[in-house]
C-alpha cells in the first residue's frame, strides 16, 4: 500500500500541514521539525505524487515562465535562476516563448492559465494594454522579472538600471569625455527609454552637458546591427569618443567595428555597457560593465512568487537588486 | 454556461472525435471539414479547456524536456528549435535542468512520468544505466536530441559527430600540421569519446602519423580550463601547431592564451572547432567550425517526437542530420 501524506504526519506526531510545509520547501518550520519530518519521509518511503498532490489541493505543481527567447544568453540565464529555485519548491516549469509579439503573449498568457498554472513569470520589452488586460483576468499570482511595468503596479524583480547608466555615463564624463554616445536597442523596450536612456541624459546635464539626439543611436538589439552602427559612429561630426551600450552583445559589435578599422579601446575610444555576461570577459580588451545579476534576478522572480502563490505576507511587491560595475579594460 | 465541445459537434453535425482532431492539430481531418469545425468554434465562441481536454483524451498536450543546464548556449539553441516545433503541434514544455548528475536525471524523468507528459526529449552527455532503467519504464516515446546511446537504441537526432572530426583533422594535416592537439571537455560525454575522439584518431592514423596520448587533452568543458590548457600546451616537447576543439567555448579560451601570450592565430597556431554559435563569429579572428545545426537537432527531435506521440509509421529512429564548414580566418 502507497505510504500517504497521513502516515508521515502520524509517524512524525506533527500536522499533516506541516509534512505539506516540509515537502513544499516552506521556510517557515522549525529546523528540528523538518529534521523529524524528513527521516519520517526517507523511513517510510514516502514520495508525494504530483498530479495526486495537485488534484487534491487543487494545485498543478506548476508555473509557467513566458520569456521573449530561451536562446538569448539575457533569458537563458535569467530562466536558470528561476528554474533553481522553482526546484527547490517542487515546481515544474512550462517555458514558452513569445518574441516580444504582443498578440502572442496574450495567447500565450491564456494558454498558461488554462492550463491552470499556479502562478506565472513573465519576461518582456513592456507590458502592452493587451498583456495588462490579460493578466488582470488571473486568479493567480504574477511576478515580472527583468522586465519593467511602467505603471508599477505588477510584482517585479529589476536593478535601478537608470541609476546604473547614471554613474555608468559619470564614468566617461570623469575620463574627460563631452561627446558620449548611448547605443541601444529599440526604445520600445521599457528599459531602455525609460531608464537606460533617462539615466545617461541625467549624467549628461548634471555635468552640464548639453544632450545632442545624435549621439542617442538607436538599432536592432543585434551584434550586427551594432558592428553596422559603428560606421555611422565614426562619421558623426561631433566625434565621440565615450559609449554606452545597453547590452554586451551592443559593446562587442561596436568595439570589433573598431578594431576592424584598426583602432583601439580603450586608447582611441572608451566603451562601457550594460549585462556582464561571459562574452564582456572572452573579447579584448575585456569590457568595463554594469554587472546585471541576471541569475539573481530569476531566482529571486521565483521566490517572491511562491512568496505570493503561499499567500504570505510580502513587504515590497517591487524588488529592486543591488548591482555593481565589473572594472575590466575597456576603460582608461 | 460554458460552450462545450459537445456544442461545437452537435452545431458542426460532426463527432465529437473529429472536434477534437481538429482542436488538437492533427492532420487528419478533411480541409472542409476543419474548415465547418473552426468556424462553430468561432461562432459559438468555444475555448477548449487544455486541462479538461487533457483529462478527457488521456493526454495532456505536455512534453518534458530534460536538458543538462539551459543558461549553456548549446541548449538554449537546442531548446529554442524544440519548442517552436511544439508551439506548433500545440504541444506545451515543462522543462526541467539535469546538471548531467545521474540521480538528477532519473528523478526528473520518473516525475516527468508522473505529470503524465506525453512525450519526453532528453539530452545529457550519456545514456547512464540508470537513467536507461528508468527509460525503459516509460509508456510514452522518448527521444535524444545532441544527444548519444552507445546502444543506439533510443529515437535520436544527432550529426555524424565521428566524421566532423575526421574531416576537421584531415584539413590541419592538408595544412601541414603533423602534431595535432584534441582539446575536449570531459570523456564521460560519449560524444567526446566514442566520435570525436574517434575521427581526430581515425584522421591520424589515415594519413600515417602516431597518435600521441600527450596531445589529447580532456579538461572541464569551460572557457578558463582552456585558457589554463594552453600553458599546458605551449610546453608541450612535441611542439603541436594544430589544434581541434570539441566546440567554441573551448576554442576561444586556447586562442585568448594563444594570443595574451603575444602569439598569433592562424600564423603560429591553427584552430578548428566544432559548434559555430555566435561566439565562434565575434572573435577575432573569426573560428573556422564544423556547423553543428543545434536549431535543427531540436526541431527535428520534437517533430520525430510529435511522429511518435501520434504512432505515426517512421522510417528510421536514429536520425543523422548532415555538418558543413563554416570556412573562417582560424585556418591559413
Amino acid at each position: 500500500m502507497a505510504i500517504t501524506i497521513y502516515d508521515v504526519a502520524r509517524e512524525a506526531n506533527v500536522s499533516m500541514a506541516t509534512v505539506s510545509r516540509v515537502v513544499n520547501g516552506n521556510q517557515n518550520v522549525k529546523p528540528v521539525t523538518r529534521k523529524k519530518v524528513l527521516d519520517c519521509i526517507e523511513r517510510l518511503g514516502y514520495r508525494p505524487n504530483a498530479v495526486a498532490r495537485g488534484l487534491a489541493s487543487k494545485k498543478t505543481t506548476t508555473i509557467g515562465v513566458i520569456v521573449p527567447d530561451i536562446s538569448k544568453s539575457f533569458y537563458a540565464e535569467l530562466s536558470r535562476g528561476i528554474a533553481d529555485i522553482a526546484t527547490m519548491y517542487e515546481y515544474n516549469i512550462i517555458l514558452s516563448n513569445s518574441d516580444e509579439r504582443t498578440a502572442r503573449e496574450v495567447e500565450l498568457i491564456e494558454d498558461h492559465l488554462g492550463k491552470q498554472v499556479d502562478g506565472l513569470i513573465f519576461m518582456s520589452d513592456s507590458i502592452s494594454e493587451e498583456v495588462r488586460a490579460e493578466m488582470a483576468t488571473a486568479t493567480v499570482p504574477i511576478v515580472l522579472a527583468g522586465t519593467l511595468d511602467e505603471q508599477n503596479k505588477l510584482a517585479s524583480v529589476n536593478i535601478d538600471y537608470e541609476q546604473a547608466a547614471f554613474d555608468a555615463v559619470n564614468k566617461l564624463i570623469g575620463n574627460g569625455h563631452n561627446e558620449i554616445i548611448f547605443l541601444s536597442g529599440s526604445f520600445r523596450s521599457d528599459i531602455n527609454r525609460l531608464c537606460k536612456k533617462q539615466g545617461y541624459i541625467r549624467a549628461l546635464q548634471g555635468a552640464g552637458i548639453t544632450v545632442n539626439e545624435n549621439l542617442i543611436i538607436e538599432i536592432d538589439d543585434t551584434y550586427d546591427s551594432a558592428y553596422e552602427a559603428w560606421k555611422q559612429i565614426k562619421n558623426l561630426a561631433e566625434n565621440p569618443t565615450g559609449i554606452l551600450t545597453a547590452n554586451d552583445v551592443l559593446a562587442v559589435g561596436v568595439l570589433n567595428g573598431i578594431r576592424d578599422d584598426g583602432l583601439s579601446v580603450p586608447t582611441d575610444y572608451e566603451i562601457i555597457c550594460f549585462e556582464h555576461s561571459f562574452l564582456a570577459r572572452i573579447v579584448r580588451p575585456q569590457l568595463t560593465s554594469v554587472a546585471v545579476p541576471l541569475y539573481d534576478l530569476g531566482a529571486v522572480a521565483m521566490r517572491l512568487l511562491t512568496k505570493l502563490m503561499n499567500g504570505e505576507e510580502v513587504d515590497e511587491e517591487q524588488v529592486i537588486l543591488p548591482f555593481r560595475f565589473e572594472e575590466r579594460n575597456s576603460l582608461k
